[in-house]
């Protein structure tokens, strides 16, 4: 397995948002340059600008060309807007929305052909980011539709691309079943196939992303109590309960319904390697209230590596030096951990050994030649 | 406004449930006397056999006829079951739901001819306290039921009753919009009515039985990322955005509304004397996340004061000992703190003095004699 340093892309987001200021304090510390490449897609003079009108600790940022001239030991940024592009700290503007997309397409580019080996995202805002090739409610959705079933690599991955949202810390993590679903069509969206997909790529991604051998994964009910036996509810009988039942029976190591409320109460979430939630703030409002700065939004499935912080642009307090960098630096160290994980598992899994019948085991171990 | 010591009813809830043992830990202290009066409804034999099943420290529980005669510095207890009623710690049984429904009957009996001040009920199993007399999902509609509305009490109140099912500690105090509905139900259950009917009654129990003279209440949205400006729902702005506006016009401080995730993931929620949940889970979730143990259920919008913990039956800890009794323990201090509050409230508001043209005030106060 190469031990060569992992090149970080991180896109500038809304430049009108926080997303400069997060970046550059996570930079201060330049012990980071020991632990990865960082290039930045962005535009060194709003960088500059930020800096200055927060006060923030210089940061040496090289001006490159391409992704291939970044040098070890050195954080670089890429222009990718215009020199007299507009900044409106707080604002929600066109010309935010077009720069956000700018950096996001050029480093989806670079990406694609190796030039960076994992993308971070600072927050964009939703609305100014739409344009003709941005159509998309979110981040997620869009790399789905860029980078999903491309045919780009060879992870001997079995199942077919398709975004998980999950959000993790060293606490928690919860993947959701439903992501930007408005409440009234959340109960019509959850379908027995929907959770057995959902539970088959969490697991995946639990093994291979995160390193965990055996994953147990809690279920989260959709109603009140768990649907209380019927009385409150009976999607968890007729589809989440039998969903659960098939995905055991292939192996996967899934527990519930819980009630949503209970289950975070008592901390029995802390007994699971994952938690899959039915629908948005079910899984984000208790985990953004256990993992408050540190939270991180990863989404699996896909076969590239992206990360980004669980806030948003933050126009209420941009441009004041008041946003907490935590959740970048933790976006980008854990893009870096998913990276070698994956690496280190596909690494481990690429060229199997066919079990031999002289194997030592134990003796209720049954050779069976269907298999390979 | 009177100091005698306030009596507090405590039902034992579902009898191979946690009740007994969450009752009878609290009582080991017996500085609890020093605080109040406590009767609890229920069994003296049940009482002696979890605490010799479990080993629990010695209460001494006097058992009286009727709640009058309760002595001071005494814990007592009224039987309501029969002496061979059957225990089966941690089952379900029909046994068990009759004794729940004998004891919550015999209290409100007592409530409502005034022979004990609050009521605190241990926790029941929905499905099997259900009877002729009890068809109702939970304790709270079942008290709505028994106790709005009934003329029994003169409070001065000027709304009728309603129940609020309100979730507070020390930290946190979270009302619902709507308590015990299927997700498929919820968003067609969200109305401008029911936003502001709740919100005037929410403000109210913040000024009346927690003694908050102005309360900020924030209004929690009902999609994810509060509907992001409709991409992903428009209750936000076509129901909620509204209500607050009117309940701003009646000058309740509501605000909102909030996305869930960023609400609680910011610490946003310790700004606030209340949040106005939409659903179940958006708001117990994070609540118990944040109260943990010390979680109560408060009864909000009633002639009487009925708290209870915010756990259930505990079937599968029943009888092992591994209880803890801290949400018990909060719910009789809550109850006790209520109850003063609202006398207090009540005494202060009785005879209010009309406003006189000659009180010394700012500049700005205008006399508006078409008000008293």
């Amino acid at each position: 397995m190469s031990n060569k340093k992992i090149k970080v892309g991180i896109t500038h987001g809304d430049i009108n948002g926080i997303g400069y200021e997060v970046i550059l304090k996570v930079l201060e510390d330049t012990r980071m340059a020991d632990l990865c490449d960082i290039i930045v897609y962005g535009s060194a003079k709003i960088a500059a600008f930020y800096r200055k009108a927060m006060e923030l600790a210089p940061v040496q940022l090289t001006q490159i060309e391409k992704a291939e001239d970044a040098r070890d030991g050195q954080f670089c940024i890429i222009n990718v807007v215009g020199e007299d592009t507009r900044i409106d700290p707080g604002k929600a503007s066109e010309t935010a929305g077009a720069a956000a997309l700018a950096a996001l397409e050029s480093a989806v580019t670079d990406l694609r052909r190796g030039a960076i080996d994992v993308l971070v995202t600072a927050p964009i805002d939703k609305h100014s980011i739409q344009s003709p090739t941005f159509t998309f409610p979110g981040h997620t959705e869009y790399l789905e539709a860029s980078l999903a079933n491309t045919g780009d690599t060879d992870s001997n991955d079995r199942i077919p691309d398709k975004a998980l949202m999950v959000l993790c810390s060293e606490k928690i993590r919860v993947a959701l079943a439903t992501v930007h679903t408005p409440i009234s069509a959340v109960s019509a969206s959850i379908t027995k196939e929907l959770i057995e997909e959902k539970l088959l790529r969490f697991d995946r991604s639990l093994r291979r992303d995160f390193g965990i051998h055996t994953p147990r994964i809690a279920v989260l009910a959709l109603n009140p109590h768990a649907g209380e036996e019927g009385l409150l509810g009976s999607e968890e009988s007729e589809i989440i309960t039998p969903a659960i039942a098939e995905a055991r029976e292939k192996k996967i190591l899934a527990f519930g319904p819980y009630a949503a409320d209970g289950f975070f109460g008592s901390g029995n979430y802390s007994k699971f390697d994952g938690i899959l939630a039915m629908y948005h703030d079910q899984g984000l409002a208790p985990f953004k209230t256990i993992a408050m700065d540190e939270g991180v939004n990863f989404t699996a499935g896909l076969p590239y590596v992206r990360t980004s912080p669980d806030h948003g642009t933050g126009y209420d307090i941009a441009g004041q030096g008041l946003a907490s960098p935590e959740s970048m630096r933790c976006a980008i160290y854990a893009a870096i951990d998913i990276f070698r994980n994956r690496r280190a598992y596909d690494d481990a899994s690429a060229h199997p050994l066919r079990r031999q019948y002289h194997n030592k085991g134990n003796d209720n171990v049954v050779l069976d030649l269907s298999k390979d």
